[in-house]
């Protein structure tokens, strides 16, 4: 690591590279063991560091994990429960606690995250301020905001990768939608890619101009430029969500592949529980347990991994010429996963492990790392864990950051010095938003329509604010396919989580506008009647043994 | 009522008079029955509209407590757990509720509200916007901003009510302690206020330059100069808090009179728990138990009520005059209690009857109200309900402001239409910032230093913690002198109180940018299609269905 004349502390590391994809699953990895896909980047990235096996997100839809991870604060904390729901403009993010350590945080790609537009108003901040640049880009330097999802009803008036794609010769308002997305199907048509019948024809642009080359290029671009700076570069790629549709040759690499079982059964659908009922019966749910997705839309959805990898492989290769792999903590995640059929369901929204669980692959370069290197670790991991990792590696504390951090920095797991004091991880699901919630019919407030997930080593408990709570055995049916929730020879079992769950609502840190700190200086002995608030004295005498913090 | 030329609608009343008290217990008013106290202009208030019993505060200590009234929030909400503790600028507060009815938030005494100077910076909003003088006054327009508290170690610069003691002859740098709130004892010394061996002694200041007086003699001027201007006038007394002083001829009207016996037995002291234990053991608990303390300060602290009471008969005289006593919704309440050595203990912080319970009357002069005048309600009230009150009174509207209001407007009480729909109240107790924590030494993690009060009709339950929680019948034990949590013959009473108090938190509004409409809309059938995120959808056929709101 090369360090000379930085102001860097010697324990620090430079950098972050906290790569991100969106909805790829725990399992679709090599290292994670897929029957057939084969990811040898992201596996050889796994050789040099820790890969979580046991990783999970905090939040079950993209725009609520997402803050999770770039708060570094449950769901409940920080408030923006779904997609579109704005992040209040109170709540700090990755670009304000490493701003403070000098460390630039850049975004290529997605966040997904909504500005606060009614408070920007009510506070008159001007939308031309750096302030207000720094929050309607969740604490990120843009250096490529995209969020990937542009559907002509509302396309960006001046999308980049809109403007690339057309310099490109592929011309049109919106290319994202008509040839990135986009396939020429068996009769010749030019097929949308949101529809599932267009997940087995390739990509109307080749593999080089899609958006996974696109943003890994930009994301080289940014590191070449940056040079000694120090930075915090979040690669944060749409894929493999969907639109399901990938360029040649990944269209059909799985094509003729036999793709692993999906996780159901009949028993499922007989089951009586009010929102999982409704999830089986959603359009999402409905068209995803369809066994032709499973033989077409499957096989893209591992080629769009596919593709990610190999891109990674040209980044990768970068950062070693550039010397970075040496001075750069490096993650690799997703934001959720996706059911992809699995418990008769599609997309996400709810409380599974196909949902819940991510890849996550840290790798730090120091040598106090080298024990771990290569290893898989099962401790209990969480997004919100993500920030105080970078703060930590980047030489900073995390002590005086608690009323903020939730999560607990990795790096001493990473150094083999001891593993999580975390006993059980917690994942909220909302599915108010989802047009599924009108198969319930008339439900409580709308904002209750929502589950809390606590998970610990063997259980998992789902508190279900609507229909009855669940318990999964997941030692004794790690496909959660029986409910154990009502069955008494679980004992206090449930009884004992749901009470753990409560102590974590009550532990939770809305209150952000003071501290440890401050609690400890004001309730020190003396110090009301310095203050001059002397109340609780009879005399001169017991004031002034008041003052000397004798009487308390 | 005058509503000619008036854009108020038919229904609406055109103001609101929010009188406050600081540290008033419930029982001290004539008419809650105290055996020796007078207040004919308060109970003449009660006459003319209705008193609620049984209202409490949602925080056990000023600063929280206030920010409910404030906020309509509760504490876990709003965030600001104890005094000094900002409120973040994210919470809405009367001001922004009121002036979007056209109505002006006017203050005129204390808030004990401390601005989030953090968030400016980072927000970069200018300290002397109109926006940050809103922010920084909590919402109100301040006519008379007096927190009451001046200790010369910390004596505002320019104090409105400092100029005008030194106007009036008393100079000094800061008249408020030498004048207002010190005597002179019986060795004719100069003796602060603050100490409680000055109780017994006048004031320096006469009644007519007392605090009271003159915060009184400013809402008469703001009323009068207000003129047919629609306003929310809270008129919020420092008094009968601390410092222990009033003048003549307060001082000496109650010396005489035979004190009720404090509400404590020798049991109480043989408590383990240990924040009880601590209380008890504190400066403050100590001080506020000996007998003196009540022979000498109870009657002060009764003397200053009285004094407010005359001072309001002035007020209202004036409002009578004016006629806004036919057009202003008035309210008279206090901030919380006071133990004055009930339970071994003084001040407030804690969770029981003494501190929790206010006095609450409110009169609305419309006929509608009519049937309810002069009566006493045992409707279970909350301080975050006043709020929503004010709104409804005002002809807004509470169901489109959910996600900020978590109280119930009493307008239908008031009318004798229906009940509240409330089954408990609830009120949060920080202790944390209190000196006294250092009687239990090493704790949990400081901000968890706090008990969680949920009461019905019967139990009060106590979720404490640190310690074991506490269940009270105050059917069977009024004075909350027997802890039943332990009482096997309670059944699961505790237990169904404690599932009552999880589901409470978890219906907690913290999340305020996004609200019911939003979940609603988001969820349309057909909505996504039509946003052009075309999610599930197998081909041409099923998207049109899907955007004729068909398939979801």
């Amino acid at each position: 690591m090369n360090q000379l004349e930085s102001n860097v502390p010697d324990a620090a590391l430079r950098n972050v590279l906290f790569i991100m994809c969106d909805q790829l699953r725990w399992d679709a990895l090599g290292c994670s063991g897929h029957p057939c896909l084969e990811t040898p980047n992201i596996d050889r990235l796994a050789g040099k560091g820790v890969r979580f096996d046991r990783a999970f997100v905090n939040g079950a839809v993209c725009g609520s994990s997402r803050m999770s991870y770039y708060t570094g604060r449950y769901v409940v904390s920080h408030g923006a429960r779904w997609n579109q729901v704005p992040l209040e403009v109170t709540q700090k993010t990755m670009g304000d606690h490493l701003r403070e350590l000098d460390v630039r945080t850049v975004l290529v790609g997605k966040t997904h995250m909504r500005a606060d537009e009614a408070a920007r108003k009510r506070l008159a901040i001007p939308s031309n301020s750096p302030e207000w640049m720094f929050l309607s880009e969740c604490g990120f330097d843009a250096e490529e905001h995209d969020d990937g999802l542009h559907p002509d009803a509302r396309v960006p008036m001046d999308l980049p990768y809109n403007r690339f794609l057309r310099s490109q010769g592929f011309p049109g308002d919106n290319p994202w939608h008509t040839a990135a997305n986009s396939v020429i199907d068996a009769d010749g048509e030019l097929c949308s890619g949101w529809l599932l019948r267009s997940a087995p024809f390739p990509a109307v642009v080749p593999d080089e101009l899609s958006e996974t080359a696109y943003m890994t290029d930009r994301a080289i671009e940014f590191i070449r430029r940056a040079g000694d700076d120090r930075w915090c570069l979040h690669l944060s790629y749409i894929k493999p969500h969907w639109p399901y549709v990938v360029s040649a040759p990944y269209h059909d690499m799985y094509a003729g592949e036999a793709m692993p079982a999906p996780n159901r059964t009949e028993a499922e659908l007989k089951t009586t529980h009010p929102v999982i009922r409704a999830l089986h019966r959603s359009r999402i749910g409905r068209a995803m347990s369809r066994t032709e997705t499973r033989q077409l839309v499957l096989p893209t959805y591992l080629g769009l991994v596919k593709q990610i990898d190999d891109h990674l492989g040209r980044l990768f290769s970068e950062l070693e010429q550039l010397g970075r792999l040496d001075d750069t903590l490096v993650v690799f995640t997703s934001d959720h996963g996706e059911y992809m059929g699995d418990h008769w369901m599609g997309e996400k929204d709810w409380i599974n492990e196909e949902v819940v669980r991510v890849p996550m692959i840290v790798i730090d370069p120091r040598s106090q790392a080298d024990n771990t290197r290569g290893t898989t670790s099962n401790e209990l991991v969480e997004a919100v864990d993500l920030l105080p990792t970078f703060v930590e590696a980047l030489g900073g504390e995390n002590e005086t950051r608690k009323q903020w951090l939730e999560g607990e920095s990795l790096i001493p797991v990473l150094h083999g010095e001891r593993g999580t004091r975390r006993e059980f991880v917690v994942c909220e699901a909302d599915w108010g938003f989802l047009e599924m919630a009108n198969h319930l019919g008339e439900t409580k407030e709308p904002r209750l329509r929502r589950a809390t997930m606590l998970r610990d080593e063997r259980f998992k408990y789902v508190l279900s604010e609507i229909g009855s709570n669940l318990l999964y055995d997941l030692d004794e049916d790690p496909d959660e396919q029986h409910d154990r929730f009502d069955d008494s020879s679980m004992g206090s079992v449930a009884a004992d989580l749901h009470e753990q769950l409560f102590e974590w609502f009550r532990s939770r840190h809305h209150d952000t506008t003071f501290s440890d700190e401050m609690i400890n200086a004001t309730s020190a002995p003396g110090r009301t009647a310095k203050s001059g608030i002397m109340i609780g004295y009879w005399d001169e005498e017991e004031l002034s043994a008041g003052m000397r913090g004798e009487l308390y």
